[in-house]
């Protein structure tokens, strides 16, 4: 087998065997396949794509280059769950909780925000003492004692798609489905859950900025979980506005344990219950997502959401007083409201500046090895299509260091449009495959 | 400027700007873009090409990359001349001191060969002492002493086409106009010539299968001569059988001598007299190519052109009296027929496995740094059309080394096909370009 051949193969449309498309990606992660030879075949996928089975081969190749999570060790249906990235997208530090609470499983290994999009990481990190960095036996025992554990991603877990993914970032080689598709998917199947839950975002703040790009990839993903034997489903979600009101790692935290308290509504928390049936239903948990909505409602009046969150918090080596006392959580040290310029209806966002506003402040990174600050970011107080007057805040901007204040409180006003006719709700929701 | 983002116009069939390609280029020369990026590069190429002008722009600035030869030393219009390669191709040898010998300056830097092609430069070395490595100041005296030199490319010249060349080769992205026009060109602006002649073959024993491609090609660099503003002339020329009789390094300077004697027809030296024309016309020695082909054929049966040859070779170094005394060249220990096994007219050759059966003893190399016999190869007896009877010599082969003889033997007549029907003959010449 040469590379050059399988290269030659995709370049004419041809769909590469599970074979050559190992071969490829034991050479890539080994060493003997070169950058050039990688980023020629990324190329010829970019124009040529790749079939399902294809995406899925390569998915389950990458899977395999490096550790492959052994959950054994947990009794029951243990579900991740994957947000495709946006922002105020604060679900899964209710959702592991709230499914853990109602008898779920949920093991996630999180990642950390990067560009407009936030990282569960970063946000768990601002809780005093909470450690991601967690041993393999410890992940286990914590599920095995709270049923939850939100942890870091391991260096070991799919290096190829590592390495590959900072290959395709300087080769403009990103924004082809089937290696978006394998890239999420190989972290997930080597991560070791029985089922996957796929977030999967549109819009203006998403990676995905139409309905039908997002159901596509949602479709290839679900099918990369069929044929590697997890089932997977996936929610088709709206993402031209920011998911809650909280922009900023510890304001993030802060939102989810309001929800968790039952003392805050609105899009967040719909969706944080959506996801939490669904874990539950493909968890076994409960047959219908009736019965699993019933349940969940009723844990997020009963306090035992937050109770469980406290427990996971404490587990990771946290402080749960945060769950009581938000004040223990990292404070910003001036707080500022951008205001409306004129009155009338938020008409739009544009979510990725939104985002970016607050990484211009610290809340986020441009480059993957910045430092973030917790305390840092705004709180929404208004969503499309509110009624504004002028000078009326619109977010309240939460800031440490001033240097980048007006230019980014300028960059969140020109992101949000106001016009005189109210607009049409969009669905929360798009869509649900699988 | 970004590479990515140069790299992802290209992906979207936009052209590059001069400053886009150039910096793309200065970069992979001076290693800050990596291989990864050009890989992606060439092959958005392979994909969505390049336009003539930017094509130009590629092989101007990876002529720009190393050393520029100057060549204002010699007084005159210097035209350089470059075959794409092919088998039996000895004109260069003949063309080079036929011209000198009409009064035309021939400045060419030679390559060696590589798979089914020969090199001049190793037919050349089967000279007893002729050395192809001159200094330039060495080349410039022998041009202004005797009217042309023949010596190797220079390892500074276009390193950014041998950097690309390289990449292309292992990333299934050799076969593209663009980069394939630019390849060849990029060193030709480089070497410092006035004026360039271009023979793109065509054909089996030919990198261009078919007419359409070869006149594809040779318009592209006819183009990118405009816009370096050096006239360049390209003819389209048959390869579908090895262009002379004699396949190997010191058998085609024989044959090359023998023309140079008037001692020798066919294709081989009609070829020779055009390109010798074409050569005159463009250092505008002869106004019209009726007044310069009187003189050349003149130069072939008055001696002209071989004393023309005893010079060059002594004056790079080399023994002149081959050219009196043709044993003094190297020669094989054994000569073996490799006779019809039928009886008919020659329809056709696999002119590459001609060239390779004598690749397989040793006249020729399948990797970069094998080494060659100077004196094997073989000497082709039928040419297409000819009438064979069974048992008649097809070729004379010069073998040293048996040990792949009858595998060389069977490979050739397996390339020489024999039917019932004469065929009709192609022309030698089919397009002049320019």
């Amino acid at each position: 087998m040469r590379i050059p051949d399988i290269i030659h193969k995709k370049q004419h449309k041809q769909a590469l065997t599970a074979s050559e498309i190992a071969y490829f990606i034991d050479g890539y992660t080994a060493g003997t396949v070169g950058d050039d030879q990688a980023a020629a075949l990324c190329m010829a996928i970019w124009f040529n794509g790749m079939d399902n089975r294809e995406t899925a081969d390569l998915t389950m190749a990458m899977a395999r280059s490096g550790d492959q999570v052994d959950l054994s060790g947990i009794e029951g249906i243990k579900v991740d769950k994957h947000s495709s990235g946006g922002v105020a997208d604060t679900t899964t530090i209710a959702v592991g909780p709230l499914a853990a609470a109602c008898g779920g499983l949920l093991v996630k290994m999180s990642g950390r925000g990067l560009g407009h999009s936030g990282g569960t990481l970063d946000k768990l990190e601002s809780i005093p003492g909470y450690n991601v960095h967690q041993k393999m036996e410890d992940f286990i025992r914590i599920v095995n004692t709270c049923g939850v554990s939100i942890i870091g991603q391991t260096a070991t877990l799919a290096p190829a798609d590592k390495k590959l993914y900072a290959l395709r970032d300087v080769t403009s080689t990103v924004d082809t489905m089937p290696l978006i598709a394998s890239s999420i998917m190989s972290k997930k199947l080597a991560a070791g859950s029985d089922r996957i839950l796929l977030d999967v975002k549109w819009g203006n703040g998403a990676f995905m900025p139409t309905v039908p790009q997002a159901v596509e990839l949602a479709r290839i993903m679900v099918e990369i979980g069929k044929h590697a034997g997890k089932p997977t489903r996936a929610l088709v979600t709206d993402m031209n506005q920011p998911l809650g009101n909280a922009v900023g790692n510890a304001l993030e935290v802060i939102e989810a344990v309001k929800i968790l308290r039952g003392e805050a509504e609105g899009d967040l928390k719909e969706l944080i219950i959506t996801l939490t049936v669904e874990i539950l239903v493909m968890g076994e948990i409960y047959d219908t997502p009736e019965d699993a909505r019933v349940r969940v409602v009723q844990a997020l009046h009963d306090g035992s959401a937050l109770r469980k969150l406290e427990q996971m918090i404490e587990l990771h080596g946290g402080d749960p007083a945060v769950c009581n006392d938000l004040s223990l959580l990292p404070q910003a040290g001036r707080v500022v409201a951008a205001v409306a310029e004129s009155s009338g209806y938020i008409i739009g966002m544009e979510t990725g500046s939104i985002g970016l506003s607050t990484v211009m402040l610290g809340a986020g990174r441009e480059r993957k090895d910045d430092a973030v600050d917790p305390a840092v970011g705004l709180w929404m107080k208004k969503r499309i299509g509110d009624y504004v007057e002028k000078g009326e805040p619109l977010a309240e901007f939460h800031i440490n260091d001033t240097r980048n204040e007006q230019e980014a409180i300028e960059l969140f006003l020109r992101a949000v449009h106001i016009g005189s006719e109210k607009p049409e709700k969009k669905p929360l929701i798009a869509e649900i495959i699988g």
